[in-house]
């Protein structure tokens, strides 16, 4: 038989059968646009804020070491340089963190770790969806738990342990929700490992967005980094570039072998090159990460005021829009019921301004996440925001008229 | 509770449960050795070699590049410039190659598609004993066949097919086979085809050694690259350093879709940044690749013949050595019946050379690999080399004595 007549393999695993075909968020085929579409779709750093010339610096000085380390097979926990790194920023020892190909990856080795096939899993709702691709690799079941102004609700999720639910696990974002920007406070990340502890699941604590705060400090306590129910999420995506594919995991000393173990059957280690340049950027100007990060904040707390200002002038009283604390996102919600938001999407994309709509953000009932709308604005510039607003006017306009 | 009174999580998936320690090859407690041990363990390619400064200069180029397409999110299938060039390279179309981290990460996203949990695996015997370890990702039985002087033996495995066994798949190090060096004819590569269409098996041909061929050009028909039935997996780690973590599969049309769908559940994409690099070395001087491989090729070759024949100095007649066509490694069988294998390795450490016994390497019964050494020269200097033969006449003479 040939190439040409050959039937295709009919052998999938179960693993992969149980994959489903992405809707909403994530659809390629939604993805039809003006040539001159304005695109505010994905959390995506500026390129002007990433320290590329840095990188470059960096990049020759550990491709002229002896012996050429950064081209060599290193062990899968990481470099030592680069979790020395990450270990005291986290405040917690070396032997917790595991380098990875950035957070959702980090994800993905938490979910096939600890979630056991068909397994409950309390979540985000509204959610991150792509958590939820993920945990197809469990083919984990979902337990909803309502996300407010203050991240997710600790009061439901308490009230739903105590009705009997036993899920394994818990994802949320707790630093500027993706999508709804709220953050979770100190007490409610303390409460949220004291149910963890109690009923015996662990939380995923997936961390992207936290250094990205526009003014003040975090609070210096990070409960997340002190229980042996939490696996705490990041990466350098957000702060260095998403091409860079590095993130870590700050992990419980009890399932560190068992990450190991799996990566080293998956996929070995993360690139030594990419971890030794990230390194060397790192530790040879120790204060060149919070300068970049200070570069960041300013942009981004200047652009998400721009987007907000331009939506209210050119939509006067359509949006409840607040400017979030950090982060990529607004999260403006329609005011008037009366105003299709699917209708909206569509109209905005004809007028050249594309967005994810909320709808494609519950994970369950109980949400208004369909009234919203998730405007990224990390990598688009003041005057293409003030454009998109007026396109963004304009499509609403088109209901109204 | 606290960090230190809570017990350790009890939850673990049946997935990582399934994993068993590394004996023998692999195993970090057989690592002790003398501080001035020469070590001839693994595969490793010579920094010498590796174009260490046109890769800093490929850095510099794509940091350069207005957007910074290199710091940014890509497609799960690899970015266009690095499959382009890898289609050419291996005369298919780009749709059939996806971008992986490095030649094991493939052969875990090979397995974990098409291999169902507890599916029979025909392999190699001696075998790349780490497959083993990523075919615990699908709890998969082994069926082994004898390799000979020429590869897997293709007459067995028919024997086998013919008797009954139904394998899902099949593995096999086609070119300068790790451990016994041999490389599969033609031949032999059509009626492994051949087999897998006519019984419904994938082969899973892994060819990380194919371009470090001493003298001559292999064959321009690749069976491998033109079957509905054949992964074949390939990278950059023999020939462009280990530590970049970058390979790629040539995949059947039909399996591509359940690959992408698998790592974009896993890791995303492979870091753009280090596709990027190696896309612009690659294009930018297209002559580079092959100067890069001429100058390892003509290094291995030296150093192979260097330590055949050191070998057969100190310790003369004591060893079957042959210097192999390509790839990394010395296979020498020990010709005297009356000594003790592991004794000789356990010497050797103690006279300073370590290398991974042959021991290590048989999937089942019936070879003589327990007889054998594997000794890696790629990153050892032709004087450490005559060093390490000489270290190996030393603890042969302890048995001897």
């Amino acid at each position: 038989m040939t190439l040409d007549t050959l039937p295709a393999l009919d052998r999938r695993t179960a693993l992969v059968s149980a994959f489903t075909a992405p809707k909403g968020f994530g659809d390629q085929t939604l993805r039809e646009r003006r040539a001159d579409a304005i695109e505010l779709l994905g959390g995506i750093p500026d390129p002007a804020v990433l320290p590329a010339r840095e990188l470059a610096e960096a990049t020759a000085r550990v491709l002229s070491q002896p012996g050429l380390p950064a081209l060599q097979y290193s062990r899968t926990e990481g470099i030592p340089a680069l979790r020395e790194w990450i270990a005291a920023r986290e405040g917690v020892p070396v032997s917790r963190i595991v380098v990875t190909n950035g957070g959702f990856h980090g994800l993905a080795l938490a979910i096939q770790t600890t979630v056991e096939r068909g397994d409950l899993v309390a979540v985000d709702n509204p959610i991150f969806p792509l958590f939820l691709r993920g945990l197809e690799l469990s083919a984990g079941r979902t337990l909803p738990v309502r996300v407010g102004a203050h991240g997710i609700d600790i009061e439901e999720l308490s009230g739903l342990l105590k009705g009997g639910a036993r899920p394994a696990a818990l994802y949320t974002v707790p630093d500027f929700h993706n999508p709804t920007q709220g953050s979770l406070p100190l007490e409610g990340r303390r409460e949220l490992v004291r149910l963890a502890e109690h009923y015996g699941f662990v939380v995923f604590a997936d961390n992207p967005y936290r250094e990205l705060r526009f003014s003040g400090r975090a609070p210096k306590e990070e409960p997340f980094n002190h229980s042996e129910r939490v696996i705490h999420i990041n990466t350098f995506t957000k702060t260095l570039g998403p091409g860079l594919r590095l993130g870590w995991l700050v992990l419980p000393e009890s399932l560190t072998p068992d990450i190991v173990a799996l990566r080293s059957r998956q996929d070995s280690h993360s690139s030594t090159f990419v971890q030794a340049v990230v390194a060397e950027l790192l530790t040879q100007d120790p204060g060149l990460f919070d300068r970049t990060l200070d570069r960041a904040r300013a942009t981004y707390a200047s652009r998400a005021r721009t987007l907000a200002e331009a939506i209210d002038r050119e939509a006067p009283g359509a949006f409840d829009v607040e400017v979030p604390g950090g982060g990529l996102f607004l999260w403006p919600r329609l005011r008037d019921a009366s105003v299709d938001a699917d209708r909206l999407a569509a109209d905005a994309s004809a007028e050249g301004v594309e967005y994810q709509r909320g709808a494609f953000f519950p994970s369950g009932p109980g949400t208004d996440a369909a009234r919203h709308l998730r405007l990224a604005f990390g990598d688009t510039s003041q005057d293409q925001l003030t454009e998109a607003a007026a396109r963004l006017g304009r499509a609403l306009q088109r209901q109204r008229a």
